[in-house]
């Protein structure tokens, strides 16, 4: 399974573009409003970092995230042709899932997350394309 | 610049490595004795898991964050054929740098870090193979 994304929690996505692009020379590869999530892609080339800020009165993981933390690594997200198949190899090595089914995720990809606590602190997001 | 790896802090190396071969369909590519740190690459293909295991009386950045935090990502490391340059194009947007040169790091590579304040909270190391 090959690495996709970091997804990185941000309180200013556009501050954080900025910068990045500066010191990667990267760019963004796409852009959206996904739920109360303001969401950007920045292409790496063979990856990408997720950059993930929260709307002001959103509430759920990433401002829970935020709150606690401060911004930094959210998750890890590896690339799969088969997301049900890569669901059922992690329940067969005994892994606690966040999403039993894949949903849809941002850019409309299917994507499903795997509880850090089988996955040594890393929370873990299998997404297909 | 490309995604190389995700830098994973744990208390357990081998048994995260068989925890994410099974899940990841992953294998080692790389393992050795780095100073006080135990350390794996498992190879996705596109890039690494770097798994960072402390030995038992290290100490450093790798046994403070476990102690601080647990196990997790404690750092993303990007690749550059030109690791000189990166560092001025990180001078040049002012990031602060953790090391101003170019050091050995594991697996014979030369590394260095940027502060963690000046890029949104993530740890982040260029690496030059």
């Amino acid at each position: 399974m090959e690495f996709d994304h970091a997804g990185i929690a941000t309180d200013d996505r556009d501050a954080l573009i900025d910068q990045y692009e500066a010191i990667l020379n990267a760019s963004v590869a796409h852009e959206e409003r996904f739920g109360e999530l303001r969401v950007a892609f920045l292409d790496l080339g063979n990856g990408y970092f997720e950059l993930l800020e929260p709307t002001a009165d959103a509430e759920g993981p990433i401002p829970n995230f935020l709150d606690g933390h401060g911004g930094g690594v959210h998750h890890l997200a590896l690339r799969t042709d088969d997301i049900g198949d890569a669901l059922d190899r992690a329940r067969a090595a005994g892994v606690d899932l966040v999403d039993e089914e894949p949903r849809p995720g941002a850019w409309g990809h299917e994507v499903a997350f795997l509880h850090p606590e089988s996955t040594g602190g890393v929370l873990i997001e299998f997404v297909e394309h």
